[in-house]
């Protein structure tokens, strides 16, 4: 095991309208802050948005890093294609991690790298309101010293989820208000040169190959409620970059 | 709630491989003697298998029923396309309830009421191993009364499964011998005339509408295991019988 | 055949970068007034923009017309979620025809009624060169008195393109400076309560029940070149016309 | 160019149904006849079949070859997965050439190449009708000295052909008879490491990497009718040999 950090890019998109009350520092710093806390010296950990130049996106900056987290929600488009484009090479050929949060199942690059509408078929619903969090795989990394907890305040999103089958549903949200479900936590490889048409028999799995990519979605996160100061998603967001690096 | 009881038909394709040491009466009579063990006199269960006439079939025999419970392996093509398509007609347009089993993920009326592939994309292995099953979703219909359980000796498959986003997973399998997880409990809604194309906003889901079937797909049950003896086993469908007939 | 003239809105998005030069009236204006030209009393066209109340796309509005022709490209995301499910709602439950041009294969509403991502696989170049467009269906109505023809000067898109597949390729186009290939007339038909999961045996079509709506895709129009004055291309979109709203 | 000839593997499931009046030496030596007699010295021509020791498929023997030719219809169900996954393997790893005949839509490894369910979603009709072939891409290789033509008698298959966008589409048939449309002639590139869910801007296609294998479905070819011996239809698959071998 490596004695060096974990290098990770948190970034958004610098929402006009992020409640100060709520993320005093805006929503990359309270998301750094967290890794930071529990992380200690294993994270080396870095911030960016769509207002820096490159939309803090260049090569150069992509290159360094082993995770990028991605929250946006209402300027996805202006994210600039070649950007998402950029993105999405580092993950499905270098092998960069990706966490896409929340609203980002709509990202130009989350959508680009799993090649979907990342549509929520099920609807949703902003007025806030309990979500009840359940480990579906507690024995996996992203899982570890997790368990089962409610966020008392969240928007609701309905399943069915319009993504690929993920390798591993790590977490699966109910929403008693309606009697909804959603996957709020979910795996993927991607890339690597393994032919994702191509698997069969075990060990012969889709996106193992040099280079393949880990990508995690997390769901919870609306912007006006303080979802990322809570110590349960602080401990997935890390265990999430743990395992996006690949370190476990 | 009606004091009928539920109709259910339990099909299986009479597999001359199923070892009578395991199944004495074969596949299907241990599946319908579970249902009737557990339900008593709220299911009314029938047997049929490829073999009968119309295989099993006929428009007469479907029309009769609430619920269609599947097992097949190594005789899928032997099902005739035209009862593929009826049992979908079924499913589709008069809402009758699907439970597709174990390597049912292949049978014609389940990749045609899907309209998926069905593949196993991280492989299988059928040396027994053990399976460990998680409740993802407590509050759901189909894990009433069932709790987090182990099948000592199973086959592996492993995820992704290529089907569509399911609007809920209900259990989810580990198989610690290898690391690999798949979905083992799914639920889908389909059919009943809402376009599958167009869903937004809370309340205007998929498949909802009149006609529209329930299916749900559970992964154990090879046959070379006495799994459907398991009485967490026989938990579960019953408790899937009572959601596809819409009791639950 | 009713001697009621056909109802037509032609939607853009009144694009800021469209150049005076190309089109002094606009890109909506073009269009109709081709189809004024060649269709005469036979269509009673509207126009409506973006910047117009309810984006010009009010529930009284829409309810009015038989087809819909939309053209947009850079404010995509400015249309709102409500207003693209306001179209897909009528043309998949109401049977409202939809044709969609050009960059529009990344529009709200296209991408929602097809439930596809729109994406053209093969990459596209922006600096104009000679298209070549292929009858591929010369008995079709929206072929009806169109030989094969070239556009001087257009877009090139690269398939594959990430759309369903469709019930016939009307045009395909052939860009001879790079080799490339893309499907440049697309026909579907949508919705109508008849499952998208279900169809066998003649007659037995997807997408063909009461309110089920035609949508044709036609891939010129880049904003640059006067693609919609072209002669061949306005014969096209009046055919298209007649045949979304069921003449032919 | 090199003066080697291309190795061409022609297969067949050697079907109990095909009228000895139609091909008296069966369907793999009618085809394996046309390309000898069409390419001459430019070919090197093998006949194999499901009866065959390893069903015709071992390694060796595909290690051979450059390009394999499949048709298959009633015994789909007896190719062993093995078998598919280890023709799969070379197309998508290796760059052999494949081509899908007629019903092998429905074939093992057609299926598993490019991961799709291979439905004819506006179904199909046995009895004998005419076939109106169109050349929907005159400059492609494939097409080289095809004109439009016609067969008197065939099978009709309706549209949509559930399988991913191709890149391009050679030839589309169309049933007069019942006013059906089909893609008879379509063109993937496949696998090469390059990943499908990434693709951006001119040059960076899809599975165009190296290993990539290049797919090409066509659709004539009922049993009961002498679709292979017609010149244009064996003009036709000598330059699908080609193209797919990389000659052209």
């Amino acid at each position: 095991m490596s004695t060096e950090p974990i290098r990770v890019l948190v970034w958004d998109e610098n929402a006009p309208h992020v409640p100060v009350s709520v993320y005093p520092r805006g929503i990359r710093n309270a998301i750094a802050d967290g890794l930071i806390e529990l992380g200690g010296d294993g994270v080396q950990v870095r911030t960016a948005g769509l207002d820096d130049p490159d939309q803090g996106l260049s090569d150069i900056a992509l290159a360094k890093m082993e995770v990028l987290i991605w929250w946006g929600h209402v300027r996805h488009h202006e994210v600039r294609d070649e950007c998402a484009a950029r993105v999405a090479e580092h993950v499905c050929h270098r092998g960069l991690g990706f966490i896409a949060l929340h609203s980002a199942h709509y990202a130009k690059p989350f959508k680009r790298i799993l090649n979907c509408t990342g549509h929520l078929k099920g609807g949703w619903r902003e007025d806030e309101q309990p979500e009840e969090i359940r480990v579906c795989a507690p024995r996996h990394p992203i899982a570890h010293g997790v368990r089962d907890f409610a966020l008392a305040q969240e928007e609701m999103y309905g399943a069915p989820f319009d993504v690929p089958p993920p390798t591993v549903v790590v977490l699966q949200s109910c929403f008693p208000a309606g009697g909804e479900y959603f996957p709020s936590g979910l795996a993927w490889t991607v890339g690597g040169g393994i032919d994702a048409t191509f698997a069969s028999g075990p060990g012969q799995g889709v996106g193992q190959g040099e280079g393949a990519g880990r990508v995690f979605y997390f769901r919870p996160g609306h912007e006006s409620v303080p979802t990322y100061f809570n110590p349960e998603v602080r401990r997935i967001l890390l265990n999430a970059v743990r395992w996006a690096a690949r370190w476990m």
